[in-house]
């Protein structure tokens, strides 16, 4: 483990010198602009007084909940009551600072709250603004809310974790429909900032969690409806047990694709008989047969420990790994080779762990910047900034119209 | 549904004159170079003379598989054979032209095929050299084969996926890691772009997929051991059902967090009297007693259609959807809303669907610039722009050293 990243090196990140205005709140919105601010992005997080949702979900040290401090470090908070004129004031005289905005509110919201495209495009020409929805901005669901789970079911990926036996769809335990959307969009913000950089425009990217799940899933999810030639027919659950073994103790996955890798597989599985069998002699075979041979494989994985296993396939090069419970992921060594994940004290919640930026820039690092904000933290910096007086400042706080951390 | 939608407008992508050599293969990287290249950034495809891996997975037409055609569209593709001195020299000619080279072999296999970082560095000092691997490039798995499965298994995501009852992992049947490494490519690509427009300085990025999927994990995936002053301990599968729900004619999904949601979902369930039930009445309370409410919901729903839950949910404004067969995504009235799925006819493969690009972009809309290539397609054209004589390109087709199609 690793500690303190973020003074080892003062290197300025690959998006240094940008600044992000960021009113989304929950995690697409947030964990984008993480990755942006990680990145070296200045992101200022616009929170109402009683600060964003995620503060209020689950255990919190401090205020600070576990999914507050994964999704917004590195970032700047600022308290704004967007529903007082004063606040909104203040947002609009940090609008034009800004190279980027992003919001996530439901389509029409941000316009009702008087900061539309226009209104902020008047304030700076060649912002980027950004827009997240759920669902997109017309048709029969755009006026709806959204939570992951609306979209895993009808982006299909539900449909794609059927429960072969019962014919049930399964959600996945994991919110991929939100961090999904939260990656496609550091990726477009970048994309418009390069356009940006070589042209001088600004213009306005909208991503809705639902056409990113779809264009996500596409390549092999979507494989059989590529070809329009036939009308779309359903799809039943996999009648494949998955790639989950069960050892003497514990879980292993191993997979062979090539004929190579199989007959690997076969040298390590002490069946070198199943080389020759001709229901698995090409990867065609063992396609079609695929059922049979990994109940078989399941059947000779039984009988010794995942470690006597994993030694044996590795030394035949074939495709494995223990299934790992999370707890395990945090030491396992390959992780530790990684310095994937990082220790750091927090000056309120404490003891944390992170896991640092997936990318790794040699000349512009990507990386964790700061803790996660209190609400406000930043505040009376920002509104120095702008050149608010101290008696202006005052009122600002005292009328609730802004929040600043004592 | 649209019809080719690329011809419908000429504007530039926000990518546009940026040139990418793209030696990657199967998903992650390929995926990852095909969002850049719907983006405007010309993408030169450099393939082994048999084509690369995923020409000849699953059922093709006229050479052409499903995923193939859903992981390379809008690219150029050159045959090299990369084993001969000749070819080498061909793609050496055409690294300075590049601003981005993208490998994803195993470590090492690069610079043993002569053309590591610091080869085409010397031929282009300034370009975006970018390495995508399964495990990292040191530590106990860096040598080893990679396939998705693993991935999920040493990330924590099988671990996250396990059922409850048995306490069995479970694979994600959709290779989320090959994916979300895409994506999380291109976002690092393009802001390693963004920094050399504003520097003229290019680097190494690197991207584990391992890495990646314990990045996008995190925030919530692994909120537990965020807090690191206790020691990891192991979580059991989720106790609670999904928010899959079987109604008199098929399945929806309906969630509701909020005091509004849960008070708004009472009425359309007909159960007025759960808004005041004890175990119910805070967001706190439902949490806890979150098993029993799904059960209680579970048993409501069964006895109606989905066309009339989803109805009253909906008037209720509580977040709700039939869970879709992925035949029923295709035609869906809101993915036909967002115009999400493209309808064209591919030269040699016929009439396919793609999903177009998510993100959308005013001013420099990302679109499906052109059909998946075949193998060779723009050998003759490259190796003409590199100032070939006919004679020398003869020579290059006749040896096997370049294929081109016919």
């Amino acid at each position: 483990m690793v500690t303190t990243p973020h003074i080892e090196s003062e290197t300025p990140g690959p998006l240094e010198g940008v600044r992000v205005l960021d009113l989304t709140s929950m995690i697409s919105g947030p964990v984008a602009t993480m990755m942006l601010a990680d990145q070296g992005a200045e992101v200022i997080k616009v929170e109402p007084p009683e600060g964003e949702l995620v503060r209020h979900m689950g255990r919190n040290v401090g205020g600070l909940t576990s999914v507050f401090l994964s999704a917004n470090r590195s970032k700047r908070s600022i308290g704004l009551d967007l529903k007082n004129p004063a606040a909104v004031d203040v947002l609009k005289r940090l609008i034009p600072t800004a190279d980027v905005f992003v919001q996530n509110f439901r389509p029409g919201a941000i316009d009702r709250m008087g900061l539309g495209e226009s209104v902020v495009r008047n304030l700076n020409a060649s912002v980027i603004y950004v827009s997240i929805s759920g669902f997109g901005e017309t048709g029969p669901y755009a006026h709806k809310r959204v939570y992951d789970p609306v979209i895993q079911a009808l982006s299909g990926l539900a449909d794609i974790q059927m429960d072969a036996a019962s014919g049930r769809p399964q959600m996945i335990r994991t919110i991929i429909p939100d961090k999904t959307t939260s990656v496609t969009a550091a990726q477009a913000i970048t994309a418009a900032l390069f356009h940006r950089e070589r042209t001088g425009e600004g213009q306005h990217v909208k991503l809705a969690m639902l056409d990113t799940m779809v264009a996500y899933l596409w390549p092999e999810g979507m494989a059989r409806y590529t070809f329009a030639d036939r009308p779309p027919e359903p799809m039943k659950g996999e009648a494949s047990p998955d790639l989950i073994y069960l050892t003497q103790d514990g879980y292993i996955t191993a997979g062979a694709i090539s004929d190579k890798e199989w007959q690997g597989m076969c040298r390590a599985l002490d069946r070198p008989q199943w080389i020759d069998d001709e229901r698995f002699r090409t990867a065609n075979a063992r396609i079609v047969h695929g059922k049979l041979r990994r109940e078989m494989t399941a059947e000779v994985l039984l009988t010794r420990t995942s470690a006597e296993w994993l030694e044996r396939l590795d030394h035949e090069e074939v495709p494995s790994a223990p299934v790992l419970g999370r707890h395990e992921v945090i030491d396992h060594p390959q992780i530790h080779a990684n310095e994937m994940i990082v220790e750091d004290v927090h000056p309120v919640a404490g003891p944390i762990r992170q896991a640092r930026p997936a990318a790794r820039f040699d000349r512009t690092p990507a990386r964790i910047r700061g803790p996660a904000p209190e609400l406000g933290a930043d505040t009376m910096v920002l509104l120095g900034e702008l050149g608010c007086s101290a008696a202006e400042i005052e009122e600002l706080v005292a009328s609730g119209a802004v929040v600043a951390k004592e």
